[in-house]
């Protein structure tokens, strides 16, 4: 008999939903050593809170998140909660010994994430940080592409990940605003750089270019400067001495998912759009030159996990399948099978990256990463 | 407090799954009038059984799908078994006055459909047909703009679903190829059918053309002739007087799911292709010659119901969502809140449809749908 | 030294133009066993003539084209006035000796086209019609690999033509519109037809389907009935055995150069689509399925005459290239180093191609092809 | 009676023969204030130049290029010899008064380019860099959808020449690797310099990193060190305000016209790949959101000069095309028709950026362009 972990959920915003549709999902999809219970969910409101116990199936609902850091029933918390709240959060889930589950960034700051993973480590539980596209059965294939030397040696990489939600410069600022940790480069540079690393291994040394577009956005009734960055540039080293760049954008008017990158080697090349999530590009050098060019190779049950959801080919999963497979992987990991796909010590990684980018922008060279 | 309803299921495998997994996820993702639970499950072995009641969650798994619709506690049957069973299990689950969502196609034989959607009109039972690709939000975008005249008068139109499983002429013989029901026009032809008819109104003629390519298959140690048609191609008039056609292949080699249609009026033109499920593509001839162009519109929280799945333009559906919105469907309409999607009727007209191409194909000459 | 031939060009218009162009450049691109001299050109204006002459460098202008066929000084005749007028030049021509480079259609009439196609026979005059689509490298490449079983034994076929210049129905009756013919069938529909027998050889029988959709057209100050088809379709039977189909339209809004064809056989696919002019996606049943995709091939040196234009790879060649490269074809078969690449023959092959599908649309029932 | 010029060609590799090319279309295409005659022809051999001048149709061949430019009968010199030999050639010909159509880089190091700059405007002959890509009808497209304002104001950009020549570690070393003036950015990144600054105006302030790769090659029997980059890249700071970067490769395997660029500003996005020279993407912010997407427009007359090469949109302009229009400017400018489209000064432009690049890439800091 499977054992059973009792799930607290904090947040019911965009993320909380995915969290709540993964762990119901994780279990029905992949052969789990461990069955996800919905036990309570938090919300701000009882109304906001009552609603996602009733929609998601959770047994209760609480205005409170402490409620559930403290029940002793409860044995994995989510944190969906703003960016500004994940550290106070985790840190009282982690002394009540919960395995945590948090949104990305893992805290504004990397000192945080450190106290934070610190925490986790000595607490000697299981933390997950969603950064699902990589969780993306195509970007596993890339990867292990890449890994069994079938691009060759690799030469360069380059990493986007543009949308365009800000790009109203009448649209209102933000927590996304907020010089303590917001910007485009931590919001959606830190996938381009976590599928990066991902990718390719660890980031040595970058060089940064932060600009901030539109510098003051209206707030309540008046206007708020803006800090932060719009557009997040950098020049990568890997420890393997490949070179590459990313680039983040939030102004990006018309992308809406645009999380690429390519990647050439000696022996080939990758390209991949995530607007496309099924689809990545290959081009094998060794291919006789008349019949040569970039194949579309579509996602399918050759590419584990997508034959969990479909036994079909090219039927293509969705959004909501990367957080199934983000949560069915942190099943494994809180039963020991296998290790954490990307915890605490990973989301930190991610932030000392950010802010690396960061200072380097500032002073105009070359950082090393810590 | 809503009503729920006890759900079993008659098969577990491609389809079952789907099911399964919709019955979960619909009531999470969309506010419905009712609420679903995992009653019992049935497939032939006990093993296959007990094995998808612990997976998918079901309280009790058989071996005799009689129990299924023998139970009282039972409100929906959902079938998936073999087609050919179709018939002989829906019957027995109307008579029990069960609500029936079966998996397409209704039955091999136009007769036999009209015979269970007629008894299900008597009953007085709901009812479903899983033609999930007209569930994808794209469709019904395509088809509110056709619907508002934003292609002006329409002209033509051309369908095609082309897939290659069946492109390796050393693969077994199946009950897809029983000439009592079986091809690529029924198998596939069907759902250009149901999404033609879906965009365009009722095909009141048709000329068709099937053609068998592998003429014969394993099976068991030997070889059996196969005589049903692994092209099925035809030239349709619709009610409105606008003229197209639909292809449909079973060994289109290198085609994974390519549900693809082209539609063109007076003011403009579309395009569309599942294989990438999230894009449709708009041509309005309105536009300044200079600045024209098929424009790629990304599936958003603006083409209902994509945004109960996910806020975030651009971050895509996939197949299993669909089934989800088929589920939310059936749900809707068992309540009466709003009419069957695609019931047990609309089912059999995709058969009628199917048999007087067929028959149009064997005679070389029109033939008026009845 | 290299003989050289004098050209008379009768019109001016769009495809006065490129053979122009075509007379110019063949012998610069490529290394021919002639020259092309610019003689004379004939249009029904002097002043339209002279600015042609001038423009082009044809050393004469005239306004009666017979001035043209009658020079004894001229070796070869280009035809590109309105259909109507084709047999006329061309039976002129012949009748002086002149070799002929005639525009699609070859005329009207099959019949027209045969009695055309005997008196250059027996002339002994070498012909070419002006099917240019055909010229370019990526459809020799797709004919040379179905040629040498890249995609095993052939199984399917889709040919599409459709362009977008008759959509606006306030766009006036001309020439094209002519029930001695006129239609998308005879006008796009050849070139879909000169495709698919290039790629595949003869085609034995057709259904066709002709649609006329915008039943009158402005004229003058009034308005004049339509009859023939805006839209033509058909199913066909290659002599190989495959089935398959194509369709023409002129009111495809949106489409400007939708020449595109699928081809499926037992090994792998291949698509194309023309406003794509210089990408062939190619299928290989044979990858490894987690590899396998279709791969997008760019036209290049490797693919002849690509490199008479071009020595880089994916440069790209344009629409005005292919009519060099028909020109270079005819050179070579005026001096009998080559076969005539597609003559008087093949033109009138496609008008019988026409005709044949037109009656059967008539009689809606399969013809077999003369 | 139009003047004719006499030209003389030094050179009759991949790029000598597109002039000789360009010289003969254009003033067919285009309605010019002069003819081109092709005088004299120069290579390093007899046998390459005497074919030359009978392929193109020159009326003479030399191998001493001098004799070109010392020929008082010559009006025009193109020089497409090896980069380093630009330099004395340009200077002999301004000297002898000739007009200057030089192939790119104008020359190795900016110094020299400076020096035929002065040269040129001192002596009053017009000049011409073979910067073709910037010909196409569809930059001149985005240039001018992006000064009329249609994007809003320019918020960034990001441009692309890769290609794959390079990717071969064994190809041997060749001028391209010499120090002087060789390398990545020099001969792709000054392609997406120029087409840079085409779009958005000056560049004011860089950041470079230049990485070499495959550090050494063969070099006849034995190997030679590569010094020069294998990628270029850099931020970019334009006099606008609006920042942007660029990235060079001649090592990326699989890409053969990479030359792309994505424009982003507060009313909309443009992108486009030269891979398909005949399309600009471009995404409307003003568009209503369940309607928008990027629009993918096709070039057609009416993106001038496109409608003098064909009247038909969607046919497709191909790379040598771009020359032709090249020429035609080139032939304005001479006439004083038009001002030069782009000449030794902005040759001088492009080399000067790509120094400051380069230093910037040295020095590991932002570099202010001179």
């Amino acid at each position: 008999m499977k054992p059973t972990l009792e799930v607290g959920l904090i947040g019911t915003g965009f993320m909380g939903r995915t969290h709540a549709f993964g762990y119901t999902m994780a279990g029905k999809v992949f052969d789990l050593p461990l069955r996800f219970n919905l036990n309570t969910v938090a919300d701000v409101t009882e109304e906001a809170a009552a609603k996602a116990a009733e929609q998601y199936g959770f047994a209760k609902s609480v205005t409170d998140w402490r409620k559930i850091v403290e029940d002793p029933a409860i044995d994995v918390v989510s944190i969906t909660a703003p960016n500004a709240l994940h550290k106070e959060m985790a840190l009282a889930a982690i002394a009540a010994g919960k395995h945590v589950y948090c949104e990305k960034p893992l805290a504004p700051r990397a000192a945080d994430a450190r106290e934070m993973t610190e925490a986790a480590a000595r607490a000697g539980v299981k933390t997950q940080v969603g950064f699902n596209y990589i969780c993306n059965p195509i970007l596993s294939l890339a990867r292990d592409m890449i890994a069994a030397g079938e691009l060759g040696e690799i030469r360069s990489y380059r990493g986007i990940h543009a949308e365009d939600y800000m790009a109203n410069a009448d649209a209102p600022w933000t927590f996304r605003h907020d010089p303590e940790g917001g910007g485009a480069l931590a919001d959606l540079g830190s996938h381009a750089l976590a599928t990066a690393e991902f990718l390719l291994g660890p980031v040595t040394d970058v060089m940064g270019d932060c600009v901030t577009v539109i510098d003051e956005r209206p707030s309540g009734a008046g206007r708020k400067a803006v800090e932060v960055d719009d557009i997040g540039r950098a020049f990568l080293r890997f420890a393997s001495g490949t070179s590459g760049s990313i680039e983040a954008s939030w102004i990006a008017s018309g992308r809406k998912m645009q999380h690429a990158f390519e990647v050439y080697g000696s022996k080939g090349g990758l390209s991949c759009d995530l607007e496309r999530m099924n689809e990545l590009h290959f081009f094998e050098s060794g291919d006789s030159p008349d019949r040569a060019g970039f194949k579309r190779i579509l996602a399918s049950p050759e590419h584990p996990p997508y034959g969990r959801f479909c036994i079909a080919p090219g039927h293509q999963l969705g959004f909501n399948d990367l957080k199934t497979i983000e949560v069915a992987g942190f099943a494994n990991a809180i039963t020991n099978d296998a290790p954490e796909p990307f915890g605490f010590a990973d989301g930190l990684r991610i932030q000392t990256l950010v802010e690396a980018i960061s200072a380097s922008a500032t002073n105009g060279t070359w950082a090393r990463v810590p």
